[in-house]
């Protein structure tokens, strides 16, 4: 019964590949990790003021991505997750890279937002950490952001991710690798203004062990342990010492720095700010070294999607209290939606499977919108969708939902610009057809309509005698016969 | 104490103006109509498949209101309220009319959301109606929309505006004046399916009285009471009748209607098909007219802001509880943006006073948009403070309000394309500075800062120990210092 699975993360400073066993023990699966692979690709130190990757960095994560690419062989898609975090969130031509990225890796690859990469953090350090009844503090200082989290068992009590990374800072202060202390101020001065927001309530919320994730806490424990500037762990003290040492040589000297490694040096200075203004806003006394993180956390939820327990079931879930959603009417639209869906002549398989999920959730969730305002509340949905932290979602789910709550009622040519598949164009079309014949939030006797669809032409057959009783019903399908035609589709009311 | 009010509605098909004097009865303030004028304008008949209103409909609309101008000439600003509706929502070319016609009228007009103005009616309808327990239906054809209504006492419980309106569609489905069955029958399935979505709701909810407000209720009830084919208000027996006539006839042959007025003539088709819809949907048995509407229930609206029962705060009050807002962060915000504001040089009058209480709503609200995602929520305030349904907001209201949110913290230069007046830039600096300085969400001892301006300079005093105290609020200011530079204004931070 054990089978593998492996994440991919695409860090702003360096890739990861995961692959971890999945042991099932007294009903329990656990992952263990069987082989790492981690290789510096700086992606945000190529990152221009006009938030353009330059070619050389797109270069270097390319040839990354084969390499993991290669040892990734032979797996089945469900079974491999690869997430892109931060510099792809706000690189301009992240479009454009992401196909060349996923060519070269042989998988898709989700952009995930802030939110959720810490999320995945928390769950990744969480379960490399014994079990403890303690509020836990774990900060991830990452190349272009930093996750600041407090979690109690597996249960995140503040999840935040700050717009500041080592790389980025490194580069924004320390531009040609100067150390000066004037320097370091206002390094340490803009990352404490970025945690000013979140540092009062994460106090009050309090916690009784803190935990360093990714290459930044690693890196600082080594030089403060190894140099004897620190006995155990990283303190404030400790960093002290090193930064008057850095100001004082004005530069990183690696040779006098034991426990330093190369990668790490070159975004040392920019770093070690960071963990600064941390300890001095959170007034952190101790911090130890959390294992895991971003991969493993991205790991365990594939392990989730594929137990059945979807984080995303838990999350839409919660979107239907928040938002309000008339739940009857949701049910009525999802029954009748996946009823059509399932007349649909799509390949089976995973990629059908996630779709069919997707639709619905999207029967879910396509009138949350009203709880901004009734009139055009598609477009509200779709806002919602697209910007909202849904945990478990990643940025790619999200837009697919969006496109669903956007094109579920009125004009369709508007969303040609999206591009969608003729699959997602048809799944919408089941989405449609069901809002369509729900308008009336009744419980409708059975609908004697059924759908077919073969290239880019779609038939509703509908009973003659049951049609003519609803004008209305009629009414609206001549009117979705124009819109559909709009989108390329041939459309054909057949009355039986 | 007696004083005039005045409501000018600028409909899709005509335009009204309104005086009323307000008396103080047993502490209660009552309206009471002096002076009322009624034009055609039929604004929506010059709405062109792109949306543009066209000259010649421009034309009549500023002849009109030129007109309505020289009555309400010497009128206090404060005591005049103009609202624009749906040709005005949806045209393209509105933001190159409304200067035109404010300038015609010699008052500011606001454009008003459907749900604003189905609020509105509901209010000027009950308001001419004796009081009762009764829950009431109310139905207003517009030229360009349609609100459908039910309340009970002073309390809305439902509240539509639909896309739908008798200049709208008689333009639509009786292009020529030419009236046949299925043209008649199309329009009439058409309004079903406006109508199909909020049906059973309302029947649910259910009313023992029926009210028609708008032109084409009354033109209606005249000519079914007067040509009886009804022996009192409006029926579907009548109107079936009517209906049987036109077709026969195949136009609307004025002579043979009693009661018809000839601008009345010109939409009657659809402006009955809709009717009949509504009856058919609703399942109404009988419609008698309803008084006042629009233009009387903006006329109460006005005598609420001036008695300080603004509709407004009771609107804020509950975004703030729907939203979750810290209500302890936004007082703290509000305090002290509202104490930078009184260090202001703007001139004293009635728009200092309104620019004040918009930047004590945007204090309560810039927060709104964490319900949505954390990352970027400025951004989900303004689009939530711009989208939602706000009683007692006109668009321009939420327009102002969304810019301040969005400018409340990050960039600003990109909210130069709005084109803020000076005042407005300067009440939006009081309330970013008011962020910045309770970003900690702590209670702040009292702040040592002043501010003053001239011109497009601005000068912030703090005070220098204070300051070195505080190197957080000083880097902030610096960069503060950056955005205002980019906006076109001076900034100067002294130290005192």
């Amino acid at each position: 019964m054990d089978y593998l699975l492996a994440a991919v993360d695409l860090g702003s400073n360096s890739f990861r590949l995961s692959i971890g066993r999945v042991v099932q023990q007294d009903g329990i699966a656990q992952i263990y990790a069987i082989d790492r692979l981690k290789e510096s690709v700086r992606l945000a130190a190529g990152l221009g003021d006009d938030k353009i990757i330059c070619e050389a960095a797109i270069q270097r994560a390319i040839t990354v991505l084969k390499r993991f690419g290669e040892r990734l062989d032979g797996f089945h898609p469900n079974r491999v997750r690869a997430v892109a975090t931060n510099t792809f969130r706000i690189a301009r031509n992240a479009a454009e890279i992401l196909p060349r990225a996923e060519e070269a890796l042989g998988f898709p690859i989700e952009v995930i937002a802030g939110q959720e990469e810490a999320r995945l953090i928390f769950s990744g350090i969480t379960n490399e950490l014994p079990p403890s009844a303690n509020r836990r503090l774990m900060i991830d200082i990452g190349g272009g952001s930093t996750e600041v989290i407090i979690g109690k068992g597996f249960q995140p009590l503040h999840l935040s991710s700050l717009y500041m990374g080592c790389v980025s800072y490194t580069r924004q202060f320390f531009p040609d690798g100067r150390i000066t202390e004037s320097r370091m101020q206002q390094a340490q001065l803009a990352a404490r203004r970025e945690l000013e927001g979140i540092s009062r309530q994460y106090r009050k919320t309090g916690w009784q062990e803190a935990y360093g994730s990714s290459g930044t806490a690693k890196g600082l424990l080594a030089i403060l342990t190894e140099g004897g500037m620190s006995r155990k762990g990283i303190t404030l003290d400790g960093m002290e010492q090193l930064k008057a040492k850095l100001i004082k040589d004005g530069r990183v000297i690696m040779s006098e720095l034991p426990g330093l490694k190369h990668d790490r040096s070159l975004v040392l200075a920019g770093g070690l700010a960071i963990m600064m203004a941390a300890f001095q806003e959170l007034k952190i006394k101790l911090m130890l070294p959390g294992e895991g993180a971003l991969r493993v956390g991205v790991l365990y939820d594939l392990l989730g999607r594929d137990s059945q327990h979807d984080k995303r079931d838990e999350t839409v879930r919660q979107f239907m209290k928040r938002y309000h959603v008339d739940t009857r009417q949701s049910d009525r639209v999802k029954r009748a939606a996946l009823e059509f869906f399932a007349q649909l002549d799509l390949q089976d398989g995973p990629e059908k499977q996630e779709l069919a999920r997707t639709l619905g959730w999207a029967a879910n969730l396509h009138e949350i919108g009203i709880s901004i305002a009734h009139a055009d509340y598609h477009k509200h949905s779709a806002y919602i969708l697209e910007h909202a932290d849904m945990p478990g979602f990643s940025n790619d789910d999200q837009a697919v939902l969006a496109l669903f709550a956007l094109g579920h009622q009125g004009k369709i040519g508007k969303l040609q610009v999206l591009e969608p598949t003729r699959a997602k164009w048809l799944t919408l079309f089941c989405l449609r057809l069901a809002v369509l014949l729900s308008r009336r939030r009744d419980d409708p006797e059975s609908l004697p309509i059924t759908i077919k669809a073969n290239g880019k032409s779609i038939r509703v057959s509908a009973d003659r005698s049951w049609l003519a009783a609803h004008p209305l019903t009629e009414y609206s399908l001549q009117a979705e016969k124009r819109e559909w035609h709009k989108a390329g589709f041939e459309f054909e009311l057949a009355e039986i």
